[in-house]
């Protein structure tokens, strides 16, 4: 209520300073501030064009090409523009970047020129591997990118992903994702940056850093706004089932689950947030007032607007159950505060009959417009619409930009065995190789040709499918012993043979309602007979590389055990299999670390590093205990040995901070990159801790034979968690902190806190 | 601190009182009130001897009988006992009723003899399956006693636990679990009631009501006092992993986690309450004072004892990392409101020296010694505390416990699955009958015969066994082809196969830290070569019975395809394969019901039928959606059919009731039990809302052809949940009732409350 009166009081004040002043303030004027500009547009919206500034609908329902390229709007769209629009999402997604462009130009000019004030709208992507749409530079996904722990690198990525989006039209992105996964049956996992919450801040603050460019520089248009997503909790979908429900304590939500979005709000400053579907503790979250007004905006100090996810208004009636009617649903999520209704034709299309039978609705709708309108000037778009196509034919898929994705893959590839050195394979000797399995691609072996030259002879076979999509539902193939003899003979003629294993498109996907949107999964086994393959190849008695390629975290036992090396590659940009043949022929060694724990089985759920110390005591009947391999694993070409930890003070106090150095050391041969992670334990708090918890990671490069001391400053800050009395505390006592080369492999010092 | 103050201001009016009579109260006087008695004792009590009274150790360490059966005290224990002491854990457990009443009989005398005031000793049981020691009644465990779905059996069984435990020489028991169990990783799942909360709290009621006798008349020596334990959350361990930390929102505690407990200390009125182990959302269980006074005595109005788990308050610190000391964790074990240390050495013994230090401990400490002495008047200890030993001759193992054994056995097997009638086999015909598989005992094809007569003539092979215990720590078998083999071949042989499968007593246990004491599962697919038995022995073409044994839920998917007929029995009575054969000798038609969900595979838990709706509305991918079997599936041998649902209004009110009716008839041709079940859906909430509700459920006898109609009573109460406010809610709207044969088959009626 206090919020609400606040809101009304200022609008009123506003409102008679316009009046007083002798000449009308004009919200097309640029030298005018941005606020001073929305109050003067605001109250000359009539209450449907401002309803018209809370939605954003799909191209695909009439905002398209027509055969020649041009423009052609459905009469649906028309009688919408009428009104003026919130945005448009998805605008020619599915031509070129310059067709793109002159589209949008085109589609935003009629906008414009056919709502009575001449506003602009948002023109929406998603991003999370580089823009959703044709002809752009295709990124690794986050979950790949996660594993260079490189954040400056994902911050290029980003600026290029912003600066391409832009060129095509584009303004704001409902990316990135700031959900922690820890779930690997969730079909979606692979699009957020994995199970920590700290590397996952890291990683999201510094994409929108990158897409958004200089904040303040965003009416520069050369970037566009980041909406990071779902808050809340999405990640923690009961049974990694998407929309289900969720049930965390809010300790764990505080210290777990919100950093990244504080991150995203208060240093990166992302222009947009978008809503989780499902609930949090039964509270759904697109009708969650403390999530979307309380913390978000009272706590971290928000200003940009709230987007619903697809049609989440609506469903908080016909999905949720916690609305009686279309209405009341429209009337929660406005009240929660969500700015933006997308997708919905049922929901905040009911505002302006709404307002009639209840005029306080009007002020929270005059709220969210605002936002709305903010985010415009700030993006420009009053003052300057449209793409300069000279820009776009330049700035798109620069040589620059297929670079850095390739630099990106580099970084990210995972190493998780290499027994006996197995990797890398020397170009020298002539050899043959067998590239084999269900993930090959149909240029992965000229990918690899290029990379290897003349001396080494290559045989390829797919062999064959994991799944087809027959009649619409996705499903696991027939074993053909065939195909797999086939694939034996063929390694069974080659020095050494390289798998492509892990899961297809089908086998992790967005999961809907119908049959043929399935995504989430009930177990992670590796599917098909990948696990038989891998076995008889193995008996030939030859070294067996394994690439494997996936989007969510797979139980792979078997290849663990049979395999020599295994690459671990997620899903990398569009130049994944040239940069995979740079690593195994050791052009440059692997440097990227698991963003995941990479459990046993789905009954060792839930398994991530970070647990609760308790939780790791004791182990399962029947079951190898912990992890194949834990968070923060990933193997070189050089030989990392760590040394001579050392920290300032054995004491830290509320007022000072620590450092704590290592020494690592290339022993190897090879010139390699090395992320060494600094995790600290709080071995007694006033509720139970996590067994460890990443607090810092430093990427270096050392040469064969050299060494570098890596300092880390510990902040009192880094030690505060939410205690006993849910205020966040800082607690006297014992501390640990473990430097090393993965969650498992460390060296170890103490130091205490005093108050 | 407002709970302290009024403690000690008690304490001082009654020191006043008791200083101003001019002839103090004598504690020995049974004229007296207990609260007078208590007031008249306590004050003459050193430190020492208070905080005796606070502690119970295991009869293990050095209070056993000799070779001749004589008590013998070790050094240690002579000295404990001088200054008495609150309880002693399972004395004289492996010795028969007879000699353990008279060794208990001679410990307490001894007890009483040797401390300064003469106070007895609590002697303290385990009894979820009858008396946990030598020689008493053994009954089916609480899950297959939930599987009766008859509370006034439950009673009834735990009024002869009750009974024959205080012949013993016993006055409490560390049972009945109240927790909710939806984890089948969870190696303790069988020791509780189920799944569903309002199921549990009926069973866990009526087992304390029956264990307790009548609360009024403890004093008369005929019962013993319960423990309702794990307060709170136990059940709900992450990854089913004892000991692990628990994640739960405040919501789904309140609505789903205590009612049993609530039941327990509100109707059934609990002597005793258990802590348990782990945490709750980071708040250790033992360590938590809103939890243990808060809601348990201030909510609740609890006057009895709260005894932590074995050793938990020592846990606090070397375990659970929120106590910097033992001294630390004894006294936020003390302030959390845990009255009695159980079995550990070194925690509440630092109490004495504690107080030296901080004198206001002695309050909380005469706090907890009230409660305990409280707890022994009531018990009538003071005035008698010895058995008579006539009284046990004749007592314990009486012919109406032992045939209460069998009658509750045939209440709780549930018959999941009889294709074309294969069950229930005639004893008229000449059959021949082979009895396989790793769960047959070694008396099965004895009791078989008993039940079934000269006709049938069987051949009976163990086979294999599913683990050993080599070296400590259990294994799985590897399988032998031959045993199947020659199974196979006794099958060709048989006119119908009888396999008895599950898991043995090593694949589910509660489960400890070393090798030798896993209990706890990662996969709940049947262990071994159960699934290729049950194919082969099917693929012979003949009729295939399948028995189950087990303590866990397991994912019987091969079993559930391939058998004709399954009988889920869990863990019977000592009578139990008696009991299973006449069953499938049609003696008695099955009724049990089943009390958790059958899930496909571990990856689809959570997976309980009381699930928020939105969790049930998507399905994972290359998997069969539902459940094997639902909660509440179990056929008949009767033929029930339910018709001419009816409520008697559409509407009710926060002040009103109504009456929903249906009729039942068997159609069948054989008299039968059917457990008539009562569900309802709340179709829209201020918070997500579970897909439906167990809220009653009648068990009927009908004859063949018999009709009844079963009326249950809705009332506002059965409405109310934790509404988005966190407070219990009645909330206007449309409710729909179900009832039927089980969670998923019934019939439907609505209506709507209004306020």
């Amino acid at each position: 209520m206090k919020r609400k009166s606040i809101i009304l009081f200022t609008a009123l004040v506003v409102s008679v300073l316009s009046c007083s002043d002798s000449v009308e303030k004009d919200y097309k004027d640029a030298s005018l501030s941005i606020d001073e500009r929305v109050e003067s547009l605001l109250p000359k919206l009539s209450l449907e064009e401002k309803v018209a500034q809370m939605r954003i609908f799909h191209a695909n329902i009439g905002a398209k090409p027509d055969e020649n390229g041009n423009l052609k709007l459905s009469d649906k769209v028309i009688e919408k523009l009428k009104l003026g629009i919130a945005g448009i999402k998805n605008p020619g997604e599915h031509i070129d970047p310059l067709a793109a462009a002159k589209l949008n130009n085109e589609l935003q000019k009629y906008i414009i020129e056919n709502n009575r004030w001449g506003i602009p709208a948002l023109f929406v992507t998603e991003s999370y591997n580089g823009v959703d749409a044709e002809g752009c530079t295709r990124f690794g996904r986050p979950m790949t990118s996660a594993a260079s722990f490189n954040p400056e690198l994902v911050q290029r990525q980003w600026d290029v992903v912003g600066r391409e989006a832009r060129l095509r039209g584009m303004h704001m992105c409902h990316s990135p994702e700031a959900d922690i996964v820890r779930d690997p049956r969730f079909g979606r996992m692979s699009e957020a940056f994995g199970e920590d919450t700290y590397l996952t801040t890291q990683m999201v603050k510094n994409a929108i850093i990158g897409v958004q460019g200089n904040y303040e520089g965003l009416g520069n248009r050369t970037h566009i706004g980041a909406v990071a997503k779902h808050f809340a909790g999405y990640g923690q979908v009961l049974g990694g089932s998407n929309f289900a429900a969720v049930e965390i304590s809010e300790r764990t939500l505080i210290d777990e689950i919100y950093p990244p979005f504080e991150a995203a709000v208060k240093e990166a400053r992302s222009l947009g947030i978008m809503a989780s579907h499902g609930d949090l503790n039964g509270v759904a979250s697109h009708g969650n007032p403390e999530l979307l007004t309380g913390v978000l905006r009272d706590q971290w100090g928000f200003e940009g607007y709230v987007v619903s996810d697809s049609n989440d208004i609506a469903r908080l009636y016909y999905f949720m159950g916690v609305a009686e009617s279309p209405e009341a649903a429209a009337q929660m999520g406005l009240e929660a505060g969500i700015d933006i209704d997308l997708y919905a034709e049922d929901s905040y299309s009911y505002l302006p009959e709404m307002v009639k039978k209840n005029p306080e609705l009007e002020k929270l709708i005059d709220r969210s417009v605002r936002r709305v309108l903010r985010t415009k000037f700030i993006l420009g778009l009053f003052d300057n619409p449209y793409i300069d196509i000279e820009e776009t034919k330049k700035g798109v898929r620069a040589e620059s930009s297929l670079e850095l994705a390739k630099e990106s893959d580099l970084e990210s590839i995972i190493l998780l065995k290499n027994e006996n050195n197995a990797l890398p394979l020397s170009k020298d000797k002539s050899t043959k190789i067998a590239l084999l399995g269900p993930l090959l691609s149909d240029d992965t072996k000229a990918m690899f040709e290029s990379v290897s030259g003349s001396n080494i002879k290559y045989v390829a076979e797919k062999g064959f499918n994991l799944t087809n999509e027959k009649g619409g539902a996705p499903k696991l193939l027939e074993k053909d012993p065939k195909a797999i003899a086939n694939m034996v003979n063929m390694a069974r003629g080659a020095d050494v043979t390289i798998l492509f294993l892990g899961g297809d498109k089908f086998t992790a996907k967005e999961a809907y309602f119908s049959n043929s949107t399935k995504g989430d999964r009930a177990t992670i086994d590796p599917v098909g007979p990948q696990d038989e393959l891998v076995e008889k190849i193995k008996a030939l008695g030859k070294p067996v590389i394994v690439v494997l390629k996936h989007r969510r975290t797979l139980s792979i036992n078997t290849i663990a055990k049979e395999a020599d090396a295994i690459l671990d590659t997620w899903d990398l940009s569009e130049f994944g299999d040239e940069s995979t043949a740079k690593i195994i022929f050791g052009e440059v060694s692997p440097s990227g670390k698991s963003p995941v724990t990479i459990p046993r089985s789905i009954g060792q759920l839930p398994f991530h590093y970070s647990m609760k110390e308790i939780n790791y005591k004791k182990e399962y009947l029947f079951l190898e205990d912990g992890p194949i391999y834990p968070f923060g694993h990933g193997l070189s070409y050089g030989d990392f040995k760590y040394s001579d930890i050392s920290i300032s003070s054995g004491e830290i106090t509320p007022e000072t901070e620590l450092e704590v150095s290592v020494k690592v050391t290339n022993e190897g041969s090879m010139k390699a990159k090395e992320v060494v992670q600094l995790y600290i334990k709080d071995e007694i708090g006033s509720v139970t801790r996590p067994d460890k918890e990443l607090k810092g990671f430093e990427k270096i490069e050392l040469d064969a034979g050299e060494s570098k001391t890596v300092i880390f400053t510990i902040t009192p800050k880094m030690l505060e968690f939410t205690g006993i009395s849910m205020e966040k505390v800082l607690e006297a006592g014992d501390y640990t902190v473990k430097i090393g080369t993965s969650s498992q492999e460390y060296l170890e010092t103490t130091f205490k806190l005093k108050k």
